[in-house]
């Protein structure tokens, strides 16, 4: 039995609720699940995903000046995790994602995940159907939060 | 169409199987899906969050002598994975929950979450209908586990 | 009302979609989820799980040399994160999961779970249902990646 597909990389599980997504070697893993996202019309969705990265830029939002400082990984790590969730923004759909990378010795380096290049990733996306995830300037933290 | 929420920051998906949660500002973060947990009538449910603490209190189980050591994190930190569940304890819901938090540089910091003050969080949690899940006291381990 | 299953230490939820496990106190983890696929069924799946464990072997994967090497973990630590999934390889489930570990100040070890000896674990995996889901060896990364 073939998957049933339009994605490379896709195959979906429980009438389409589910999504398994290999990202392609090279990918760019923020990117791939906005595809994902994109392609589907998914307008709510939460994912984890494990594998390797290439390299990565993270970042830490400082709470006092409201400003990501940028946290660059120039070396392959494992993803030991990846935990996150799709909404809209502007009405057009959002990756949001944190990461938790390990080194050869398994030191870790973590936060907001900017930006992945994938050496192997495997996703599981859960598409949500409900009301409207839409994003929204927060002017306490700064941050664009839901709307809910 | 707005979200159909009792409780303010709520949204819910699938019928009511699925919630996503914004923790509000400086909120605590078990407390706050201990109030979603009663209100909503949840008696298992499994949750992942990710999202900023202004600090938190994270503890270490000593496997010898069973006694929790806490390690207090009294600065910003990012919630990079944050992976629990709900049951019950005498009857009543009980938030269990690891987080891994990291820091400006992205150095972490991870265990048992105690208490965490929110600067932003977005938590999904999912109901599961079936079996009571209680917690009862383990001899050998000294610590409160599903009673399965 | 007592949990309907053939397993120790598992409750089964939404009609058998959703699975809590208690690992028993010196089960090896992935040993546990595997037996628990097979027993089950079990063809594709996604877990996640928190708890402790005695001791545990890491993987890092070297990507240039396509080799992995091994970190070896031997005093107690909080199980922060373990985010994993169930596929075939060779027509058998297989167990993919990687892991965030903490020490008794908090500081962490993460990568690719290749052993990890539970003091105490909560596992829950859900079901999925669909396509065949078989791991097959890619040239690129030398790794056993989804066939998708």
């Amino acid at each position: 039995m073939k998957p049933n597909t339009e994605l490379p990389g896709l195959s979906e599980y429980d009438g389409g609720k589910e999504m398994l997504l290999r990202v392609k070697h090279d990918g760019e893993l923020i990117q791939s699940i906005l595809e994902l996202a994109t392609k589907k019309g998914i307008k709510a969705a939460t994912f984890t995903a494990i594998g390797a990265l290439k390299r990565a830029k993270l970042g830490y939002y400082d709470q006092k000046n409201h400003k990501y400082r940028e946290i660059t990984i120039d070396s392959p790590h494992e993803m030991a995790s990846c935990v996150g969730n799709v909404s809209l923004s502007d009405g057009k759909p959002f990756v949001h994602a944190h990461v938790v990378l390990a080194d050869e010795r398994g030191n870790t380096r973590a936060g907001h995940l900017m930006e992945g290049t994938v050496f192997a990733a495997e996703v599981l996306l859960r598409r949500l159907e409900g009301p409207r995830l839409e994003r929204k300037l927060d002017a306490v933290t700064g941050l664009w939060l839901w709307e809910i």
